[in-house]
């Protein structure tokens, strides 16, 4: 499986939906959709969406019924990415290479811009022309795991304690709530709507729901890694942000060789979780695999 | 009918519901949580939630099924107060006589505290309590109808379009949009909300979106006499604040006398939305004219 190139495909169908669903920066409310469209389009992987597109093919669904979902993803993770980098936040002035929000836009518009991407990512969850895929009471219970997943016991929270946790020496297992609050719970969110989507039953969303565990798991220690082993140029920000900051990180925790090891085990957990699915889940399988070679 | 009676009445139904539905700031996520009920429970008259609550109640629906829609538009309510407030945005200290959000707890908690809101509104739109009341459809109904109007084209729209007139001189239909965006589409949608609950046909849907739009109209410009004639005391925040600002109002562009013969007719408007309904609706017309009385 050609797994660079399927993420490719998927990826082209991604941006091509985020361009449809867009709202267009025309008339008097320009600016603040400017700064949206900015940060969305600015070479986002598109992992959450994708993740979702590729549950729900995993069940046999057909994802295209499913991208306003799969963008409404990418919209809440855009807005947390443009909320963390504010100058009260984290005060990050660059993002995937390119000056974030408020560097662009000033803060005003940056948060705005955040706001305007939260809001938004409802509508798209709730837009009328889902009804052909999804039952109502399937977009419902949609809402309310990914509204969930992103509050203040979900993402929100994971930033306030990461905030909290700045210079501070923190033990293991907050580092380990940080990550499941603050990453951890809209990948495994996306893997959920894309079990909803796809009309997973109650084993096969648990079983796609520990995936997601595991999988944000892996994605956040490979991160960690990245930040240790890459350079500014691969990043796209500061390389080494983070023990700069003195943050608590896997690899300030256990090294580099441990850390490989443990984010080995995690790639390993997820793909155990799918052990009941046929070769329609390979994709998801590779994708796990393929998270881990990012740091390799 | 002794409005203000049926208002506090009210009034204390949804702080015993804003309470009892709230996250509890316990745990390790405390802080962030913290400053949510602050801002919460900061005396808010609870305009959305009882509008959406006596709207039901105008179609003969039981309004205590319908709590947690009615929260959700305080929270949200509550967020965008917030995030209004931010030095980078209207940079305001006092709120409700209280210390802004990022006063009492910095900048970062105060953002944390406006995304947290904001999310936490869309889990409790989604309560599963409320398919006692609501059918999954209704529900997606009123996600999707919120989501647009706090979205880039309206809530979040307005307080851009807001900002950028700051020190400009603009058109009167310029400040109507604002007004519009900023302040109308939720009053409108608090409305719509009940609305849905209390299972309006279409015309009873339009009466009472046309009802909610003259409303939203009357707040405001009964919102902006205020400013000009009301005392720091009565208003919790700095009076003349917008004439200091030199920002545009209502008073600004036609004086007090007139500016208060257009809320009178707005007033007016809002009521005659109402003639199809019985005296259900009576509290809702009351409300209209107290709104106005709010100046007198």
């Amino acid at each position: 499986m050609d797994v660079k190139a399927i993420l490719a495909h998927k990826r082209a169908l991604v941006e091509e939906a985020l361009t449809s669903y867009m709202l267009k920066a025309e008339g008097p409310l320009t600016d603040h959709i400017t700064a949206m469209h900015y940060s969305l389009f600015a070479g986002g992987k598109r992992v959450r969406p994708i993740l979702c597109l590729a549950t729900a093919e995993a069940l046999g669904a057909n994802p295209k019924s499913l991208l306003p979902l799969a963008c409404a993803l990418e919209c809440i993770h855009t807005y947390s990415l443009i909320h963390d980098d504010l100058p009260a936040m984290d005060n990050d002035d660059l993002r995937r290479g390119m000056p974030t929000s408020h560097k662009k836009f000033g803060e005003a518009a940056a948060i705005l811009a955040g706001d305007g991407l939260l809001s938004y990512a409802f509508e798209l969850l709730t837009l009328p022309e889902l009804n052909a895929a999804l039952s109502p009471a399937a977009q419902v219970r949609i809402v309310h795991l990914v509204a969930k997943a992103i509050g203040p016991l979900g993402m929100v929270g994971g930033q306030a304690l990461d905030l909290a946790a700045e210079g501070q020496t923190i033990p293991f297992e907050a580092l380990q709530r940080i990550h499941r609050c603050k990453t951890g719970a809209l990948i495994t969110a996306s893997v959920q709507t894309g079990a909803i989507g796809g009309q997973a039953d109650t084993q096969q969303f648990a079983s796609l729901t520990s995936f997601g565990e595991h999988l944000g798991l892996a994605f956040q220690i490979v991160d960690d890694l990245l930040n240790v082993e890459g350079t500014t140029e691969q990043l796209g920000k500061a390389a080494g942000s983070d023990a700069a900051r003195n943050k608590a990180t896997y690899p300030a925790f256990f090294g580099v060789g441990e850390t490989r090891a443990m984010a080995i085990t995690a790639v390993d957990a997820a793909i155990a979780s799918l052990t009941a699915f046929d070769q329609r889940a390979d994709f998801l399988r590779e994708l796990a695999r393929y998270i881990y070679t990012r740091t390799a």
